[in-house]
């Protein structure tokens, strides 16, 4: 069985590819364009000749933007394209070679970006998740054994923790808890990197008691979403204290540098106009919490997630019939007949959509 | 006088940072947005959801086009969102660990991209540049020194052979070069891959003797620059044999893949609509002679480049009085009181921007 | 607390610095000199010249002996300096840059080696261990996993499976065990790498049933370990099949080719003459059993384990006590009282060790 | 012709295998064993257990013993294998990981160590080579011409300047020299270290006004080779003014931290008792001056060279003849009918070695 698997990983891609989607999806969060207003300025700023490399006048200005928004003047922001990206240029811009960064078993890094972090040198040592969150007492565990260990020198040093706010199973930190993990990292000479690729989704949840500016004062660096949260790509980076020494090359040596850097710019300057970036999270909540609503009403139970991704258990018989009506991942398979799944929400979800998933959950159950 | 200098190295960003353009420029092809027909493409598919990481149907459109275009029906084709991106990773895809790439002194990979293909551990080789181009017959000559270098299991095995068409200096390779460092290539089993960042520029170039079919038949990978000719970003990476086993989380672990794909599949499949990327090529390349012209008519020698870069030696003073009207890039300083600048079109130039070239060039005669 | 404790990551060497031992060691399997045998043939050749980096008459004489002791003569083999380095080296060699390596938790890849396999880029996927052991089951089942997962593009592709022969806990594998992830690997299309740092330990092993005729038969890459095994240094590196192409330049590149390369093969080839890597097994074999029989007869118990390290469990005054008679490892502190302590027997372990340790324990009682 | 000189790459190592020499070698300076009174030393050392991983006593003695002989009592020695481990893990901890090393053209770190540097991920920036040194002032140009280049940023970043002690061909930088290079360093913030694989033969050359004390004032690292000047294996890594922070983990990453550290440290107390090193160095010399009058008096013109590496053009015929008699490299091809050779002496060399010489090259001229 296996072998013919193992080829799958070399087939080219056309096989998978995948008409336009004619019915709603909930699948994730980049399935859509860009929210209308981005690409609006994309529109207007294109006749305009400007500077690359970062030093285009609307990167400068989504710079001045955000720094209002962290109230955090003197932040270093750079704009990177993915996520993968900003994770393993970050990190490997505030490790030396030989150390480690810590997450936990769920984090991305650790699971879903191909060993990019390894590729640049450093292993990720994986804590429990819990709810896809780490917890500090687990992370002040590990390092009383790491301490504690006559061997210490032989293995990976410990030099940041990584977190992703929201999590990957949607799930928040809140003040307490992110502060507590920034308490050890300080005592240990640690940084503390932030992932927010959804971060939007994330302040904007109900009992979300931390904003941008607390975040900022919190933590050593960690970036703004844009891929997931509206713009058709970008990531914002920030260091609240300054960026690592000599970051803008090791950005180009990581191969991440935007030639025309217009194009994250002018992106992230729509997204801090106005409050945008918080509309389009508070939009997806909105969403997701009807979302989660329609499921209760037909009985389902979800998982705890104040964000705006939403999962629920489904019988596999259920899950194919809803899949003619409405596009969603299949997570986890649990057991023979059932499969955890995800639903997502994000600024495109319409109540039409919603309307739509729940007729079909009707359906479904007659 | 040094450690100033070396300071600047990490100046923030803000500094530097320039205003809007408001005169001509001809300082580089990526000054600009995208191409008009390619930005309406983007707004046109906005509303429509889609797979993503290059699934989406726009990626599988262009992808069918570009094949077309190279007469190369079972080429895989990945698309990425720079030009040190896709270099770094192709070349670390298509080497084993030890090898090293050959290139010439003034390549971009050995020049222009911060040591990305170091950091990713492979040695560039410098050969001499006529011009921006490698000689086959230095490339036989530097191989036959290694394989009759008894120490040669000491030295960084060479596995790949690197060109730009057309190079860093707006020069072309015509089919007898380009096909003379491939049989090198082939008889040492060395891979040959052709950086195309302004690919447009060098097929649509007078004296262009070769085109995307036959560049296919060529070499063992290329790619399409997008982002210097007419797109936001992206470069077409082409692979006329199949890609390397496992490309695609290889891509992944660089950092390198593009979560809304259809960012640069919409974009290539617009280029490579009714002819879009050649009709860019020919614009930016009829704009390039003209000014040719207007610098010959007003006395002035350029050097030779049938492409969109135009190199011209202009007297310090005389440079100075220019820039107050056009701008464009200082290139080299040659002695006290001349320096080599290089002037660039696009797809954007404008005749009137020729028109206030010409002005200029009279009023710093006059 | 932390802060302290993290500085002692960097204190310099002196503080720690020991004395020559003057009461016996089970501390370790590399506390001592070569075996007499071996350091006699390196003064017996030391007068004489050779070649260099590999192509010195004593690597090949030894490279000759272990193709013998292998049944398999074909083999490549080539001898590194240390584990670590091995392990590094040959893993880098065999995978393409975005795989990663599958091994259980406990693997000293995964623990013990400051993450080099990650310096070189690839992740180590962790399997659950089962006394030091992997299973071909959690194997499968964890293949099984990544290949149904729909997001496995994302993930670290497993392209190698590692274990040790002996384990770290100091239990072997037979050839059902081994043979059974063998499969798994071959249907997989990965490649199994066996490290053998003390594989004289496991094979003399009672209940030990593979060889190495038969160890070269069932994978595709080992080390047979000289640093625990009588040598001074040195790990002589097996490709049954033929070592990946160009694995000079690579180990070169890795900075792992020992320029005067008669040290390791002047040491294997006195390892493998007349039997002498397979005395010094039985001998610490033997040694090892009667400081199980010793601990025994004192009533501790020790957890299972037929190689030549020991593990038992000791109240921690009792320990404490017993330290100023023999020295030994402590390996991990079970609970407030008692901690889990590792006793190593070598071929220079002598009755006189085991009588010193026999009295100690008699007086810790009484 | 070149097919099959490539697959020379891949052919398996018996083929090269040489018999034990019995014609004096001119070859290089590690054709031979240790010399006697190290290896008398562990022999004499090897019964006693010892801690390791550089804790052991030996280890400390002899860092005790280069600290005086550096008059430099703070600085932090490591015991490394070889030369390109040691360059390779020296380099990458003391540059960020986008930062390059400026060496000159025929540097060992750009020509013979497979990539090494490249392969931790760091370019090798070529200057011109004068007979195998650096000058200051191409240093200086070079440095002036990047922070004076407009696009500097892309480029890959000097952190750090390497040059060798004595050079790879044979000659020496005095005080003069080797203080204007640091004093670029320092006025721009670069670290310097100096490779000295040969320093014993340096050091004792006749002209060289500097010793181990000064070298330790004006570099940031420097390593003392052991392997080419009596050792077996081994290199003392010297830093000054202390190592990197987590200098230890991070050679254990680099797959460089030797399990029985008392391999180096032995022979390298060995080589610091008595003076030793300095004698060996200085025997070395007086038989390479002894060689150049028996080839002046043949009436050969030598490059020139105070150390033990002296090169010599020989017409191709009486090459062949000559290598009937005595075993040297070929270095260099010039014409069709001329050769550079190296004849190289070392600690081991004799009077008798030489007669031998002197026939011969009476033979050839008969």
């Amino acid at each position: 069985m296996y072998p013919r698997l193992f080829e799958m990983l070399f087939v080219s891609l056309h096989a998978n590819s995948q008409c336009v989607m004619n019915i709603p999806s909930f699948e994730s969060d980049y399935n859509n364009g860009a929210h209308p207003e981005v690409l609006r300025r994309l529109v207007e700023t294109n006749p305009e000749q400007s500077a690359s490399y970062g030093y285009d006048v609307w990167s400068e200005s989504a710079r001045t933007k955000i720094r209002e928004a962290c109230d955090c003047p003197e932040a270093d922001i750079y704009f990177l394209v993915g996520g993968t990206q900003a994770n393993a240029t970050v990190i490997d811009a505030m490790l030396r070679p030989y150390q480690a960064v810590i997450a936990v078993e769920t984090a991305h890094i650790n699971v879903h970006e191909s060993g990019a972090i390894e590729a640049s040198g450093h292993k990720v040592i994986p804590l429990p998740s819990h709810e896809g969150r780490m917890e500090a007492n687990d992370l002040r565990a590990y390092l009383h054994r790491f301490f504690a260990d006559s061997t210490w020198e032989h293995m990976a040093v410990p030099g940041m923790v990584y977190v992703t706010m929201p999590t990957e199973l949607g799930t928040i930190y809140n003040k307490e808890e992110l502060e507590a993990i920034y308490d050890v990292c300080r005592e240990c000479k640690m940084s503390l990197y932030v992932d927010g690729a959804r971060l939007a989704y994330g302040l904007m949840a109900k009992g979300c008691d931390l904003d941008l500016s607390w975040l900022a004062r919190h933590c050593d660096a960690f970036y703004i979403g844009g891929t997931k949260c509206g713009a058709l790509c970008g990531e914002a980076v920030v260091f609240p204290k300054g960026a690592p020494q000599g970051f803008f090359p090791h950005v180009k040596a990581h191969g991440a540098l935007l030639a025309k850097s217009r194009l994250a710019g002018v992106q992230f300057d729509a997204l801090f106009t106005d409050g945008l970036y918080f509309c389009i999270g508070r939009h997806a909540i909105d969403m997701a919490m009807k979302l989660r609503d329609i499921f209760h009403s037909h009985g389902y139970e979800l998982k705890p997630s104040p964000t705006n991704q939403q999962f629920v258990v489904l019988e596999n018989a259920q899950m194919d019939e809803l899949m003619k009506h409405v596009l969603f991942e299949t997570w986890e398979p649990l057991d023979n007949t059932h499969t955890l799944c995800r639903f997502v929400t994000s600024w495109a979800t319409t109540e039409e959509d919603l309307q739509v998933l729940s007729k079909a959950l009707e359906s479904v159950h007659s």
